[in-house]
């Protein structure tokens, strides 16, 4: 209708330069980074029209009754007839954004959006920003689990450990719709595909890969737990005081379930310790590792390195020692990005309405992803591209099977 | 990217069959309202090209950095640089859903993806539609406090009476963006625009009338309330039991505030006792008036009869006794349609950021509304069409202006 005469973004456009005041946001302006986010980069889009009484008597009053009367009647009719089963709320608490750490909902808000469009644009799933003015663990499970009704999955974005853990497992108690806290799964999911494409380069088995993590928060925890699930024959956990193991006495929670489940080889001291004859490197930590301890790995290593935007080593020093260097960035060979999962792993569950995302489903997300790369494959494209148009289907076709073979799937 | 692929409406449009289950059910789809309601009636959509690395670097990581950054060190930037000033929620606890009550938050969501397509058609205002699984007024308070830094506006809806009074008086103390219950306020500024224009056209001024409003639960307090700020002469409220007036001892709450506030003329009884010699009926009650009573007001009435989808006295009954007929539905002149109004207030008050919605700038907006209709003022023609673009852009500029006025614009 009246979009074009009175839409606020335009509004907001012309009178920014007087909001942002300083001399240093109007330089701003000419960034395009910023010149690209003015006014946000997400909206909402009617898919039916309402041009005029007929329309609207279909669209809203009268008729919409009798949509509401058979859902009253028969609740699960809700997810044919709204967009609630295809839509996900991207949750966070602006506790632990990017490498940004605790900067608060509002400054969040641009990540939760990019996060919303990359579900759309990706795998076709509608996703809602909602950035919480809380960071307690009952508040936010409290208020989330009362917003469940209006959509069809939970996305949980950029909290901090080990917060993330208690209310990702509070939460999907509560709630019948999928609760995924991306920065944990996303990331272990494309870890694993990528591994295990690095393996089947190399001809080993998972069985065989010692993997030495370092970073102990939300990523490393889920890829630790990944990475056992699907095989592999030793994992350790380093986090800044060195490798979780049964003699560090003071671990509580997550790290002390971790030491106890990770670490056969019982390995204790430091990463560069731990790396002594290790197979992979998985880096979550940003921190940074010498080259004389990538040089001490066993031979045909693979070097995963996606610390953003600094790398714990740098993949060209990195590739003097190993077989398969990978990073967290777009400008080097074989990106680990998140984008390769969640946009399918949410579109499968949906697909199905599935009612969690179980381990298996992560699983059969993470293998249907390194199919894809299928002949392509080489030491410099152990994952897809980002842009490959093959993965998100892939990906959401696996998880919906594996949902059904599960039994969480409900249609 | 693929969202034609594996978008989970056309999977959920395939399966439908299969899961209504039943042959009712499956009956209902040749029903065009059904059809239209299949996956829902809205989607998101990016505002920014995500086609390749370069596109990504700048809406998501790296860039994103630097715009979260920006906005934790000025958080009124989120203005500017997210969507954040531009959407608002459309918040329901199911509880007093359309004529059908308390239908809970599932089926509610079909009103509320209604009421979020026309905030975007009719005002160029992104809507989000969040069912609560609460009816708990400090939940709900809770809850939509904590979701505040996401959105721009609250919109609340089909809310019932008095929870909604205590909702939106509390939730509008804890946060500083308009909180707006659709159904009391939408309702009065259209019901007093066309008020304005009906006298206009009999040549009398709003102090001279004396109203009777018939329903004094959400939509009949906040008519009456916006009618005495308005400067009308004398309004009476009646209830299922009769006029609210002082000898009504029994009541309390915002019942006896609207009793203490109301009825100068000292009026008792029942609602055809207070409708004798009335120049104006305004019904919100779905009740049913007998043409009796009607016959008794005063000569050249005004007869509104709100009640959907049955007036509380035929229009053409009404007609043989008023100069002025109006009714909710669209089959009928004068349709008093909230529509005319939630769009342009809401454009008006996200345009200049307004911390609230004041009495002063829903009277502005009852202005603007009325003088829409100019020298197509008729009988028939009171008030606007919905369909009438000039509605939303003359009642958004009226509302931003009297934000300015009144001190809450913050831009």
């Amino acid at each position: 209708m009246t979009s074009e005469i009175i839409n606020p973004r335009g509004a907001a456009g012309t009178e920014r330069a007087d909001a942002a005041g300083t001399a240093e946001a109007a330089a701003s302006l000419l960034d395009p980074v910023f010149a690209l986010h003015r006014g946000g980069k997400m909206e909402v889009a009617s898919t039916v029209p309402v041009r005029d009484a007929a329309d609207l008597s279909l669209a809203y009053t009268p008729g919409v009754a009798s949509v509401c009367a058979a859902i009253a009647e028969q609740p699960e009719l809700v997810h044919d007839y709204t967009w609630t089963s295809q839509v996900v709320a991207v949750v966070t608490d602006g506790s632990a954004v990017l490498g940004l750490g605790d900067i608060g909902p509002g400054a969040s808000m641009p990540v939760m959006e990019g996060k919303a469009i990359l579900f759309k644009e990706f795998g076709g799933v509608d996703a809602v920003p909602l950035a919480l003015d809380t960071q307690d663990v009952d508040e936010i499970v409290e208020t989330v689990a009362r917003l469940a009704p209006s959509f069809g999955g939970i996305n949980l974005e950029d909290i901090a450990a080990p917060r993330c853990f208690e209310i990702e497992r509070r939460l999907q108690e509560r709630v019948d719709i999928p609760v995924f806290h991306d920065d944990q799964h996303g990331t272990a999911v494309v870890t694993l595909a990528a591994l295990r494409n690095a393996a089947r380069l190399s001809g080993r088995g998972l069985a065989e890969l010692r993997v030495v993590i370092s970073g102990a928060g939300a990523a490393g925890a889920a890829i630790a737990r990944i990475l056992l699930g699907a095989g592999i024959g030793d994992v350790a956990l380093c986090d800044r005081k060195g490798v979780l193991s049964a003699d560090r006495a003071e671990l509580t929670g997550v790290k002390a379930e971790l030491a106890a489940a990770t670490n056969k080889a019982g390995v204790t001291g430091s990463l560069a310790d731990a790396l002594a004859g290790a197979d992979v490197f998985v880096g979550v930590s940003g921190g940074s590792v010498p080259e004389e301890a990538v040089a001490t790995m066993a031979p045909g290593a693979f070097v995963f390195a996606m610390a953003n935007p600094t790398p714990e080593i740098h993949p060209e020093v990195a590739a003097r020692y190993a077989a398969v260097v990978a990073t967290g960035r777009s400008d080097y060979p074989n990106q680990i990005n998140n984008v390769l999962a969640f946009p399918g792993i949410f579109a499968g569950a949906l697909r199905v309405r599935a009612a969690r995302i179980t381990e298996g489903m992560k699983l059969a997300a993470a293998e249907a992803l390194a199919a894809v790369v299928a002949d392509e494959l080489s030491p410099s494209k152990v994952i897809p591209s980002p842009f490959d148009t093959r993965v998100a289907p892939a990906v959401a076709a696996a998880v919906a099977e594996a949902a059904r073979a599960e039994g969480v799937a409900r249609r």
